[in-house]
């Protein structure tokens, strides 16, 4: 799994981006995590595994994203029987990338401040 | 105190951003939002009382950013005593204005993909 995160000696800046939903959160770390772990696993039950989440905790996520979106993010498949195999569906694979860049793009645009914030941290142990 | 989000119908977009210094979090969002109270305020307890956090609380966030730069982020005034009041040392100033920028840079970066998103995000009370 990709981490969005830059390392400077002991300090790391991580940009985390959420969607709001009134005080609700929509999307987020969390379940743009729990995207890409259906994406490598192809299973919701899988993926709640390496998450450390109950399959409950997992489909209950899933089913929220579902609901806030026009058109489902997660499909099952072989059959859909509640804990068989799940995927992304298109939309899915849209939001998850457009997340994705969205963090990326954040880490690349705060490298000035970020470098010049560097050099105001005490770094201990380098 | 300034908003780093973007409202479109129901959602809205927030980048936060965080330095951190192995697992714990060097500074964010919440030792940010101190500052700029500290700033608009004058005071550690002023501060304190507009976010709902007890003295001690603010005091120990700062105690916590004043060893994490290589010089402190905050100083005491009118004499110093412990309760008085309190301002932003340069670098406080600097490192305030960066992450201020670092989040409005990421808001604004992240424009395009949030509108795609939104054509795909399900507006009931629009």
């Amino acid at each position: 799994m990709e981490k969005i995160k830059k390392t400077t000696g002991a300090f790391s800046l991580h940009p985390r981006i959420r969607i709001h939903s009134g005080k609700e959160i929509a999307f987020g770390p969390g379940k743009a995590d729990l995207l890409e772990h259906i994406v490598e696993t192809g299973s919701i039950g899988a993926a709640a595994s390496r998450m450390g989440m109950s399959y409950m905790r997992a489909w209950s996520l899933v089913q929220a994203m579902n609901k806030c979106f026009k058109q489902p993010v997660v499909k099952a498949v072989r059959g859909g029987n509640r804990r068989g195999g799940a995927e992304l569906t298109d939309i899915g694979r849209h939001v998850l990338d457009s997340y994705r860049r969205m963090e990326r793009n954040s880490l690349k645009i705060a490298q000035p401040d970020w470098r010049a914030m560097q050099n105001l941290l005490r770094h201990e142990s380098v």
